[in-house]
């Protein structure tokens, strides 16, 4: 997959700080022009969410992030970017003006996105150069977390283009949709509009308030869309006799009187405040900024739900994040090729997610294996047992496990695990791993492991082929040199 | 909280079945009148898929299964019933008949609620003799995961009758929903009508396909409304400008040509047809059965991501997760007061669900802890140590743990652990817990924990209470008389 070496965007509120933050996190330098005052604040703060989101949402290594340049002028921010991604306030003028302007100063084979939400690429690019070049690249809130960027051409986009952009849009986690024909809003805020001006007449009204609307959705549908959508969750109510009985049953409803949407709300000072005071009481004192956390949490959870979502394949957004994991992997493999031999090996870094802990705020006992689970797993990529090891039938299991609790570690602590190596045969692995705060260094955890080499078809133990046996045994010999740790050998309650 | 003591449900379809396995998995006994000839047969499937689905949902003790009666006669299933809730087929007339009659042979103090998805619960209860009684109780398919009911009134039904049926509702794990106003099709569906029209006309115009419209749903909007709604989420958006401001921003839209909504399309045969062939490409072979265990399985994982949210407070319909949970443990643990002395304590009955499991089907090493935890966790609640206690202040943290791996468990298996007390003194208790194949009875792992009780507050080892070491001593006395368990007192590494 050819990747994007570097990113221009023009426009750096909340949208454009969400695309910033996708691009620097996955490693890509991305220069920023926007006059307005507060935007270097503005980007900073969604950049801060869109780390802690990350650190939560993934163990897998995440490369350096990329650099991040604010612009004195547009010119200079687009200079050598190969992706351009225009964020600016959605009028068509001040759009249209600031497209064409891009597009004289990029580089020639620069891809520009827009990320209009509703206006016709064909209008956006009427007085470009190079109109081929140009897109819609339309993302949804927070960007950073949601993966959906709908892909729209307009008259003179190439369909290379198009295909570019969707292909550039998988290296930084993101799914490029492709909507095969232009329209006012595209596909998602069409369906957003309906619903919209369906809920505000519920509340005007007073049919229901904006929280007794906002449960309707969140403990029904809702649950349903974040993992299948509209059709598929119809096409299974249909069952056995199928979409098209499904339908037929369905058809008569559309004549019934069933919605206020041939009438347009009047939008005006009342309803304004009716629904601006509901929602102050819905939000019960919880400050935008908490709700923001509160959101963003439930997204990194639900899309790791549903990453072990279709027996484990991932499903859906759960898919895209198990893919993107799997490429972080891949790199960090190519690139982890040399370690310090004074040293045990530090291999996993993350934060303890809100999933993780206990209404007291520690860390929940199970996920201290999970990080020791995957301390064993970096290990065993580092020395070569990688997925397509693995599918080909050998791997390394865990037969034994001793796990020490030295101290306790809290929500939003910064923790990162090290191993050592404390010998190794032609079918047994002793490792022995630690769990530290980052901040401190201080030892929070312990697990000593015994892994055994197998067959996994056979289901019985196996030597180990040289391949693996020599990295593994290189790193051996460099950690004989480190003292042996501390509780290493002991059984439960021995004295110390 | 006063709950359902014997429920009866008229009409056992798709609906029906879903309310049927609600009330059998809380343990209230369903009795069922539908003369359709494969009821039964229907009413099997939909409760089968409840079953596997909750074992997956919660490691939490289930009542025993209420008893399942089909009767022959409408008279006979409503008899004693105090939750009686209608489910036949979407017509006035047939609806109102059977309403009717349910009313005239009911208890005089039994609630009548009906899954009607768009009739006025006024035109429902013309002709019943108690008509106060009656309410729409509004469900989601599928039932037995969705928690929410819309609960709706007619002219004629009371205040108290509406009172007491959100109250009935929050014990068997639903969510009531009070709907002020009654107008047809409520609230829920008159949002899934709207975003349903403008969906049909964007593909009956070619903008997309049915698979494309869903994955715009499921990688954006739908991610959002699974844990907050739709007000709330442009709340966030607003900002810290507020949700007045968003509104007076977005007001302008409503007068543009966004949708198609003002006109109705025609739902013809080639419309059917082309969403049923687009729909047979999207599921790309995935049968109904496949994709009904998926979606299943989707919103297990949800919903349980959704228990740590909010700080592991719970958030949304994982909030009522966590408290259905509690109400189980708080009932398990008033009735769990004997136990058999001759043997370990079986704690924790599971099945391994979807998300515990890696790409081979086998679980995951740190679920394995996660069971012993929560194995942990059942011997505290039994011996008092509860939530009441832990918020007072005191607790038991494990601070050792060893792990043995003698088999491995896979995707769908069903599991449970016992427990073996090895010895407790004032500050120490020392345990020792095996996870077995609940068909087998095979030996799969075992783990051996030392446990401190503590002064969370002071961060240190305290003696505990002799409230406490009375009932643990009692069950260690007992054990005393057991074998010592095979791996006892091992290392890692230790020859056998």
């Amino acid at each position: 997959m050819t990747g994007i070496t570097k990113a221009a965007c023009i426009g750096g509120g909340v949208i454009g700080g969400g695309w910033i933050a996708r691009f620097l996190l996955a490693g890509i330098d991305v220069n920023v022009f926007d006059p307005h005052p507060e935007a270097s604040r503005i980007v900073g703060e969604v950049l801060a969410n869109a780390e802690k989101a990350y650190a939560m949402l993934t163990g897998a290594p995440l490369p350096p992030r990329g650099r991040l340049t604010f612009c004195k002028t547009l010119e200079e921010a687009v200079a050598g970017a190969d992706w351009i991604q225009e964020s600016v306030p959605e009028r068509l003028d001040l759009k249209r003006g600031v497209l064409t302007e891009i597009d004289t100063v990029a580089r020639p084979d620069a891809l520009i996105g827009s990320s209009t939400s509703g206006l016709l690429p064909t209008d956006l690019q009427r007085d470009m150069k190079h109109p081929e070049r140009l897109f819609v690249a339309h993302p949804y809130n927070p960007v950073y977390l949601l993966p959906l960027v709908e892909i729209v051409g307009g008259e003179k986009t190439s369909a290379a283009t198009i295909q570019t952009a969707m292909e550039r849009l998988a290296p930084i986690g993101m799914k490029g949709v492709h909507i095969a024909k232009e329209i006012e809003a595209f596909v998602g805020d069409r369906l957003l509009e309906a619903l919209w001006r369906e809920a505000l007449w519920l509340i005007h009204d007073d049919i229901c308030t904006v929280e007794t609307l906002d449960d309707v959705i969140r403990y029904s549908f809702g649950l349903r869309w974040a993992q299948m959508g509209l059709f598929q969750t119809y096409r299974i109510a249909g069952g056995e006799a199928g979409m098209r009985h499904f339908l037929a049953q369905f058809g008569p409803c559309l004549a019934w009187p069933w919605t206020k949407l041939t009438d347009v709300v009047d939008l005006d000072d009342a309803l304004i405040e009716k629904i601006g005071r509901q929602s102050d009481e819905q939000a019960a004192g919880l400050s935008i900024r908490e709700l923001e956390r509160i959101r963003d949490e439930n997204l990194v959870g639900i899309l790791q739900a549903l990453k072990g979502g279709h027996d484990g394949e991932g499903w859906g957004a759960g898919k895209l994040l198990k893919d993107f994991e799997q490429s972080l992997w891949a790199e960090a493999g190519r690139a982890n090729t040399s370690f310090d031999p004074l040293k045990p090996l530090r291999l996993v870094e993350t934060k303890v997610g809100p999933a993780w802990v206990d209404y007291n705020g520690h860390m929940t006992e199970h996920r201290y294996l999970q990080v020791f689970g995957d301390t064993s797993d970096a290990l065993l990529r580092l020395i070569g047992v990688d997925l397509a090891y693995v599918e080909a039938g050998r791997s390394y299991y865990t037969v034994e496990t001793h796990i020490r609790h030295l101290g306790e570690a809290k929500l939003g602590q910064a923790i990162h695990s090290t191993c050592q190596i404390l010998s190794v045969d032609e079918k047994r692995l002793h490792v022995f791993h630690t769990l530290h705060d980052t901040v401190t260094g201080e030892a929070l955890a312990t697990a000593e492991h015994m892994l055994l080499h197998v067959d996994s078809k056979a289901g019985k133990a196996t030597p180990a082929p040289a391949v693996i046996l020599d990295k593994v045994k290189s790193i051996a010999e460099a950690h004989a040199n480190l003292a042996a740790p501390e509780g290493v050998g002991r059984h439960v309650g021995q004295k110390r």
